[in-house]
């Protein structure tokens, strides 16, 4: 539909005073209220407090002592909870530090620097390497592809993930283009999760670049907000099936099941590529905190357990959700100047507003004390082409808190769109 | 002195007999002594345990939810503790992770990859850059440069440090040297601790290379084993004084302090190479492991304490290294075929045997049950050029292990001493 379909210009003029009066109350109250990142909140991070009571004795399974040096690459039991978690095999997955984001990162520098597993040409050495972006995407992400000076290709997202038209065509053709990010669970931010389909697809698919490697953030994999729950086929398991065993890195970590920042992360991928990447991380370090892993293992226990963790970080969240759906719906549905999914896991809802309102309404909402994350932060360099995405984290505040923000957030997405229209 | 001077040959060859029978009675044994890695003994771990009873509350002194993201360059009390042990402000300071080695790999991979502050061409834009290289010294440090494709100086190491006349001559006229390893105080393997006069001059030497690099591993600047101590002059101040703030950075960790492997690390620079340190580690992780910052600095408390604490290591591990000076005294001083240090802190003695004999007297000493690191570990690439230098790591073992690997060490110094010479 159209903007305002059905008003006449002196009912929008006079809706449009209206919602100054009430920015301007708000204005006066002096708010500050940040929902500009992904973080757990404080009820969250209760429910891993009892974390660090079972430290001593610090042997892990097979009698480790984890207080010393060794093992590059992460406990066994450590590994046997992750490749339940998250369907691999424990000789495909390496565990290592508190950040996959960290992991990725070290991924693509050492593509770059030394190449990937069976190639010999580094990508610091090939002219304008290119990377897929689906967007709206996660700015850590594209930052980092920005950073190596890799070009960036904006791929849209689909209700079933990215345009595969699109990829496939490219990917075909194009020998510089050599990697894509995918967040193919509750994505960030838009809440989609890969069709079987386009799974089958990314994993089958002919690339020009034999070394063409899909980033696979699985950050969302375990956080369900309801009993009815998204899932996704494993694209380890088909890039096997498909004859590109090699294609494919997953990761995913603990930050938003235990604690953010001092989680543990992995890495997923072939036996043969992890193989390679352990021999150039064992130049980098000695190993990584054991002691985390074995904390870690001893209280997420097992997959049957980490679900019912899981259960009780919804029961604290989903409320959130809901009731930035239901004050959108109530502010801003039928209007035809925004849309907004709702997922059924993850930490975001992504928010579209008329095209070229944007960056207006994340302005107009951080004048009246509403911190969002940047609007264009979803697209690489932060430039969202038609300026109409804006990513809600409605996880940390607290509830009567993101009730008032997204209130203040309704009326700068109606304000800008009649400003632009008037 | 000449090998076995004054000795006849008719005495050697019965002097070798000997010695083969006691090796064929150690060999009958079945010995397994592993003296390969400078790791702490559980006695030393022991000393740890208590960190972990105090996790809860989760808030730094400034209120930080250490539970949470946020802060990318480590809590304010940590950056304190550390300014105070290696004497730095704290804005010189960034506490990341649990591997110094990982972030001197991340600084010469940012080098590599983006260049230093304030140099827009990143080392891999440079045809053949080279670094020097102290020897004897750490393997782990040459297999980073060696990695990075980075050609390795050998630097002789004297009794106050590298041979400065051959550094200063050196990076005064070739602009493609980059930088330097240096463990500045009780060197790994030599024990050695640089002279203020070799201190000074690294600061205020002349450099082709404007961005000409040293990297100090501070690793083991708490790590004394008696009450007369050697000290280190600031390098960090000394490059200021002369005009070359942005010259060094410094590493260093609690490895060896608290638990390797879960400990914490840091790197000390100038503020503006920290500054632009943190401008690229914020591309690549939100953050650090707080929560082990926190049980560090809560259980490390300050400058002092540490201090205490690390006198309980020393009464640990002193008798390891004074129960190895003492057998190779015994076995084998006056004949001309061994010298050793008996350096006053750190984790290593370094023996120097008869030129072409370290591979040899390693392999005998595997032969027989003990393990030791790999003879040319001390060089670039492995390669000792005098074949000459054995790293011995005295303090894993427990002291009656220790004495005995030492005992057969001594034997396989001499018999391949005698092998070469008969």
């Amino acid at each position: 539909m159209q903007a305002f379909e059905g008003f006449t210009n002196a009912e929008l003029v006079s809706r449009k005073q209206e919602l100054v009066n009430r920015y301007e109350d708000y204005k006066k109250r002096n708010l500050k209220l940040d929902m500009s990142r992904g973080k757990p909140c404080t009820e969250q991070l209760e429910l891993t407090n009892d974390m660090y009571d079972n430290v001593s004795p610090f042997l892990s399974e097979d009698g480790t002592d984890c207080r010393n040096y060794g093992i590059l690459d992460g406990l066994k039991e450590t590994k046997v909870l992750f490749s339940e978690l998250f369907g691999v095999n424990t000789d495909e997955i390496f565990i290592g530090g508190n950040s996959s984001l960290n992991l990725m990162y070290d991924l693509i520098a050492k593509a770059y620097n030394h190449g990937l597993n069976g190639f010999e040409k580094p990508w610091s050495k090939v002219e304008g390497i290119k990377f897929l972006c689906p967007c709206p995407g996660y700015d850590r992400h594209f930052s980092i592809t920005e950073l190596f000076g890799i070009s960036m290709i904006i791929v849209p997202m689909n209700n079933d993930g990215p345009d595969m038209e699109m990829i496939e065509e490219l990917v075909k053709n194009d020998e510089t283009i050599k990697g894509m990010w995918a967040i193919p669970m509750y994505s960030n931010p838009t809440g989609i999760s890969f069709s079987d389909d386009v799974v089958r697809r990314l994993a089958r698919m002919e690339t020009k670049a034999k070394d063409f490697t899909i980033i696979w953030d699985n950050a969302y994999a375990l956080h369900h907000l309801y009993d009815e729950q998204d899932s996704i086929l494993s694209i380890i398991d088909e890039c096997k099936k498909a004859g590109n065993p090699d294609r494919v890195y997953m990761f995913g970590s603990t930050s938003k099941v235990t604690f953010p920042g001092s989680g543990i992360a992995f890495m997923a991928s072939s036996k043969n590529n992890i193989d390679y990447m352990k021999k150039l991380i064992s130049i980098q370090t000695i190993g990584f905190d054991k002691i985390n892993m074995l904390i870690h293992t001893r209280f997420l226990k097992n997959a049957d357990n980490v679900k019912e963790h899981m259960k009780k970080h919804a029961a604290i969240i989903r409320p959130k959700f809901e009731a930035v759906n239901d004050i959108l719906e109530k502010n801003l549905s039928g209007k035809g100047i925004a849309s907004w999914n709702k997922p059924k896991g993850g930490y975001f809802i992504s928010l579209d507003v008329l095209d070229g309102c944007a960056k207006r309404t994340v302005e107009l909402s951080k004048e009246a004390g509403v911190t969002l994350t940047s609007a264009g932060a979803t697209f690489p360099k932060g430039i969202d082409p038609n300026d109409r995405n804006i990513r809600i984290a409605p996880t940390y505040p607290p509830l009567s808190e993101l009730k008032t923000a997204i209130e203040i957030l309704s009326i700068c997405v109606e304000l800008a769109a009649l400003e632009k229209i008037l």
